[in-house]
């Protein structure tokens, strides 16, 4: 079966959308958080531990997974779901992020791309094809197509090439997609070109995908407000009926922005990239909890806060083992992260069945900044 | 209140002992097996992880604990059990181990050890008493004595002279112990002689502890042979309504052999240790789960095994995780290692009470070696 999104609600005073996702891994309201397990696992949480924190569909990268433990291998465990024994809903990206960020892919055709393994430098060649043949093998829910994923700075010659490619990148890759339990999603390019994010949408809207991604936004050097235009210049050209997907974009201010434009689904690694350095999401600001003034603060990272780690822990403990590298303290902190994330978008849906998503915001960001 | 042991039966074939420790935190039988917590965490697990694997008293270091965060933030956070949050009874072990081992003491004096701090060089002091004022302030369920603990191949002379210092030093620190919830015990030294292990028991008992520990067991260079006769030398001169811990052993056999000598107390940081390189402990001896034969093997690392990471993950994925680093294989190794140790404890408690201890220890060994 494929994925089916139900728009329940959209909010009176902005674009966004309260809707529900059914997948063959459950039923989840949207908008919603879904945390990175890049290989696998969210790193340093069990299934159940996200379980805990009512988290829904994660993300697993397709290019990491490709070189370890590879596709095949994963194939062989009966899919990514048996392999890491998590039963909810999983969500694959495409692979072209890593190959334009981590392996600093130079060698870019209409046929796919060249690139060197970030792991022992072994040549390898992604084309839209082997994306979508190593995401049937994976087994997801939600597959992503190939797409390029061009610098904020592209000018606009390259990024209207770049654009019509990656239409035809999706074309190929659909025309391959060999799974039917796995829903498979277009994305937007266009920089914050408005022209050609508009052709980017009605192209990619044309060839009929399950549901839509925004990509290219939090990219070096984009500015929050081009970041906010492209958002909005994507999705006013994408069908009511579908679910849209902002890639890559995990600051709470931003999931709040994207949301009052009309997206349904986030992902990030910041939750727990930020707990590995020590940093806590907080409702006054994140928090650096390697600073001394928390060695003896018996306090909770957020006493109103209803994590594991917050009914449990103070910050001087998580502090004491995050400065002695206990891994510990960096799991107690993802599971707050991702937790603080996830609360956000619980409350989103909130103020967007109740219209006050406004007012929610103008709250949030008054005490988030202070 | 004391803890407080009771010897519920004696093994018809062997010196070994089936009993029980009433303590602050929870009544437990033994012969048990105690998980290392250094830094006030059993590495990368929760105590709820531990008590669903049937851990009981868990083990932490009070020389790292004086250095991070310092016994004084724990004693502003309500003691070791508030700070980490674990509500079963802990023991501290005496600062000495360390500071002989990580510290590279060189200056021992009747007064105590000079030594230099592991983390930044720092000029430190440590003495009996001081040693129990850390761990009064700590509030562990169990102290234990400063000792010291020399190398298996000091000499015949050096041991004699470092056994009765030790024994001077054991009574100094009695004679500060001013924690009524903590219970304190002796050690016994001497290495390999049996008449120094013999004078050592002896003296120490005449201090009357509330327990005893063997110590300078498993040290670097140390036959198999020495080891299992040193215990034997100690515990024949400990009374029987005191329990007997020997310190830092985690072998399997070794914990046998142990329980064999009348021993009711383990404590190692194997497992956690083991897990990190990527071992497991198997019934049929030890795994290396990095091995490429494990990459598609699809089975548990114990079929028959009762813990979370055998109910959930293959061995095929836990090698990936291992092998690209994530954190969670360690984990999931931990809690399987640690479960390991514990099953054996109850099985060799059955055994006590079975009469057939001998028996258990053929079959076990049989396996374990093959």
């Amino acid at each position: 079966m494929k994925i089916k999104y139900t728009l329940l609600k959209e909010e009176k005073n902005t674009k966004a959308r309260y809707g529900k996702l059914e997948t063959n891994h459950g039923t989840f309201e949207t908008p919603m958080f879904m945390p990175v397990g890049t290989l696998a696992n969210v790193k340093t949480l069990t299934p159940e531990e996200l379980k805990e924190i009512n988290s829904a569909v994660i993300l697993a990268n397709t290019y990491h997974l490709w070189l370890r433990p590879s596709a095949d291998t994963i194939k062989k465990a009966g899919g990514l779901h048996k392999f890491m024994n998590y039963d909810g809903p999983i969500l694959t990206d495409s692979g072209g992020f890593q190959v334009f960020s981590l392996a600093k892919a130079k060698d870019i055709s209409e046929q796919g791309v060249k690139f060197k393994s970030h792991i022992n430098g072994e040549p390898l060649f992604l084309t839209p094809e082997l994306s979508i043949e190593i995401q049937n093998k994976l087994d997801s829910d939600i597959a992503m197509s190939f797409d390029e994923c061009p610098a904020a700075s592209a000018s606009y010659e390259y990024m209207k090439q770049s654009v019509e490619r990656t239409i035809r990148w999706a074309k190929r890759g659909k025309d391959v997609h060999n799974n039917s339990n796995q829903s498979l999603f277009g994305i937007v390019q266009g920089g914050a070109y408005q022209d050609l994010r508009k052709f980017s949408a009605l192209e990619t809207v044309k060839l009929d995908f399950d549901g839509y991604s925004v990509g290219g936004v939090a990219n070096d050097g984009e500015s929050k407000e081009d970041m906010y235009k492209a958002i909005i210049y994507s999705t006013e050209y994408l069908p009511k009926d579908k679910p849209r997907y902002l890639m890559g974009v995990g600051d709470p201010i931003d999931i709040i922005e994207g949301v009052i434009r009309g997206i349904d689904m986030f992902d990030c690694v910041l939750p727990t990239r930020l707990a590995r350095h020590g940093h806590a999401y907080t409702r006054y600001g994140n928090i650096n909890i390697k600073n001394a003034k928390y060695k003896e603060d018996f306090t909770k990272l957020e006493e109103d806060c209803d994590c594991y780690t917050c009914k449990n822990y103070t910050k001087a403990y998580i502090r004491h083992l995050v400065v002695c590298n206990e891994s510990l303290g960096g799991r107690l902190l993802s599971i707050h992260n991702i937790r603080f994330l996830i609360k956000l978008t619980e409350e989103l849906r909130e103020a967007i069945k109740n219209d006050t998503l406004l007012e929610y915001k103008e709250e949030f960001i008054n005490k988030y900044k202070k």
